[in-house]
């Protein structure tokens, strides 16, 4: 790790786990946060911290005009074309729930087509049966091929005049692939279809321009992208959100409250009732800030370079299974593999030992795992601050580990 | 401030707003967050961070032992029968939605009555029209006396055996007022409807017994009570809580998901699908821990001790209105006021001049104002660690104030 440019930066990178110095590779779980975002946090609530938009007091209005900072932030970040379509809520999952609740239970008739993919987590799926189940609308599925990659020409078949949602995540959490979403959504509005996409996995590791994918709603969650946990964003195109009834009632949302009916202020405020997480909202606007700084063609260039460097040598590996694209530039920094013989969660405990964090599971994405005809898989995911020392450090635990377990095949069998 | 034993823990307070040291007197909006607090949130950063649950590595498991210890921290600090009775959510607002919907939603029809009081927050009244709307089910409300009190008397006469929900909060964030909440709940229970405490005003202010009282359900938001903004409680009796459907579907609350359905889990992780504000409700705990520290009944005494100095030196000044009980017991640390002839945003803002932060305006409590006949108000808002100082520099505010829109008044006259 000496050097790691970014080191100095993430305090929690200096830990020891087990003796060892922290090898985090569960960055699709969670980022880690560099102290900037975590000093900002602290200088809230050393020196602003106060409830917003209600008050006339100068915590109050240094508090709101940081936080309303961060919306136009994300405008900026999104290249949105209004700050109004920008809206905070607490992640990823509540932002999809409101969308399959507020929109999909309105717009959808019984015989309606709701399309997903095979590659989505249980948060872009979940919510979408529960509408199906509610409103008798269907839901189908795009198949992913074995490099994890929706099929175009499969899709055009799927979604047709009955598709009123098409909802697909842009980097699948388990295999890393990036999907075709502009052109998914060109396929949609050409069917009357609205286009949602699940941003959680791409937003950390990619520039996102929503007017050049033209997608109309969007989520993802400040965690993952070294903002505070309790945050996230939903985009929407402001005619698509000025039409949706919003999920929560109460202070600040309203105009003009009577004892039997109230009217609603416009814009994103509408989405936001009750105290929002004000500490959380702002400190996501410093990580914002980080990640821009580093630059998402930085971002991008070292996960390819994590996993070029990585994926030819598990490749040699005996008795190493690897999940998804054979192009390592198409993994956003997640790899799915397998060891022969040994259950993952196996696997990550003996990892641990070493001071390795990787994650071992289904990943919320069950369908995908039993389309894959596996039970679970380790998955190691890289961000910018991880290092090919990294990857060594996991390439060398695999050899332990497998060595571990199998102590009847002589380590040079297995390497 | 020099005798202030809760100063050197409070950083905040230290600061000056327009040349003076900082006056905080908006603690009904949100509180000032002590070192502990702050140290806690630095700390699960720069040591823990990883998403919980899910995850078999070190930081996984010590986050989510850390997380799951607050759940047993709050169902003692409620005296709850069952940490599986603590759902952790955003805040007061989400979990009364939460309960309009999938309570309300579900267990109402047309021609029934829920009933709830005119001293409602926002929070607590615009969902149930909301949910009436859709049932058909009517919204009564219990009136308030002229010491901002509902008349059990009263009550009787509105909750009935067409009663299915009664929500009432337990503690007015206008004029401070304690309502009777284990007697509105036995009177509710006679009729077989279920109790709702809006407990966000009161939680930080009183102990608290879930049994005690026997509510079926009750909510409340951590960053009143030293806690970090984007935290809530919902508690909710076990066999409740089991009847009632989750508002949201994703990762971590399902059991088994294939194409088309999930099986879900039991108890409150059902409730808290996705990342979870992990940061947020681990410094929630240092928070209790901080609260039960300083005890419940120094803080009950210290806002009894702050309203009974204030009370009766506003009533001597002229040209002040005050509202809600003349017993200043009854005031939990809230003051509503108004002085004639001035707007109470005007107020608010001369008292920021001189480093005072009060609250002007309907306090998200519409229909009590216009119950009152009144426009808006200026609210002071104690907690524990304001002085009697604090109420000095709000009494000399008030007068430095009328003088100066009044310059045609001598000072002598206004005192």
């Amino acid at each position: 790790m000496a050097n790691n440019p970014y080191l100095a930066d993430f305090p929690i990178l200096a830990r020891k786990v087990n003796g060892h110095q922290l090898c985090y590779l569960d960055n699709a779980a969670t980022s880690q946060k560099p102290q900037v975002v975590i000093d900002r946090i602290n200088h809230y609530y050393t020196d602003e911290n106060a409830n917003i938009h209600r008050g006339t007091h100068t915590l109050a209005q240094q508090a709101t005009q940081a936080y309303e900072a961060v919306r136009d932030h994300v405008q900026h970040f999104l290249n949105a074309a209004s700050r109004e379509e920008i809206v905070f809520t607490r992640s990823t999952t509540e932002g999809l729930n409101w969308l399959a609740r507020q929109w999909g239970l309105s717009h959808l008739q019984a015989g309606d087509e709701i399309v997903i993919s095979l590659l989505e987590h249980h948060s872009n799926l979940v919510p979408w049966q529960q509408v199906a189940k509610k409103t008798g609308a269907h839901l189908r599925y795009l198949a992913a091929n074995q490099q994890g990659l929706i099929d175009l020409a499969a899709a055009e078949g799927i979604i047709n005049a009955r598709t009123k949602i098409v909802s697909i995540t842009q980097v699948s959490n388990v295999l890393g692939s990036r999907q075709p979403i502009k052109q998914l959504t060109a396929l949609a509005h050409e069917h009357g279809a609205v286009m949602i996409v699940d941003a959680a996995q791409s937003a950390p590791h990619m520039a996102i321009d929503v007017q050049d994918l033209d997608c109309d709603f969007m989520a993802f969650s400040a965690h993952k992208m070294l903002g505070p946990t309790g945050v996230g964003v939903l985009y929407g195109k402001q005619a698509l959100l000025d039409d949706m009834s919003p999920e929560f009632y109460g202070g600040e949302m309203v105009e003009e409250v009577t004892e039997q009916s109230a009217t609603f202020k416009q814009g994103a405020l509408r989405f936001e009732a009750g105290t929002q997480n004000i500490a959380g909202v702002i400190a996501f606007g410093s990580a914002l800030s980080y990640l821009q700084q580093v630059g998402f063609e930085q971002i991008e260039n070292q996960d390819r370079q994590l996993v070029s460097y990585a994926w030819p040598r598990l490749q040699k590996l005996n008795g190493v299974q690897l999940y998804g694209s054979n192009d390592p530039s198409d993994h956003n920094g997640i790899i799915s593999f397998n060891l022969d013989g040994l259950h993952p969660h196996d696997v990550a405990t003996i990892f641990d030992d070493e001071g390795i964090a990787i994650r071992a599971g289904q990943h919320c994405a069950q369908p995908l795992l039993h389309y894959l005809s596996l039970s679970a898989t380790c998955r190691a995911s890289f961000y910018f601050y991880n290092t090919i020392e990294d990857v060594d450090r996991l390439l060398a635990a695999i050899v332990d580990t497998q060595h571990f377990f199998n102590r009847h095949l002589s380590r040079e069998s297995l390497i």
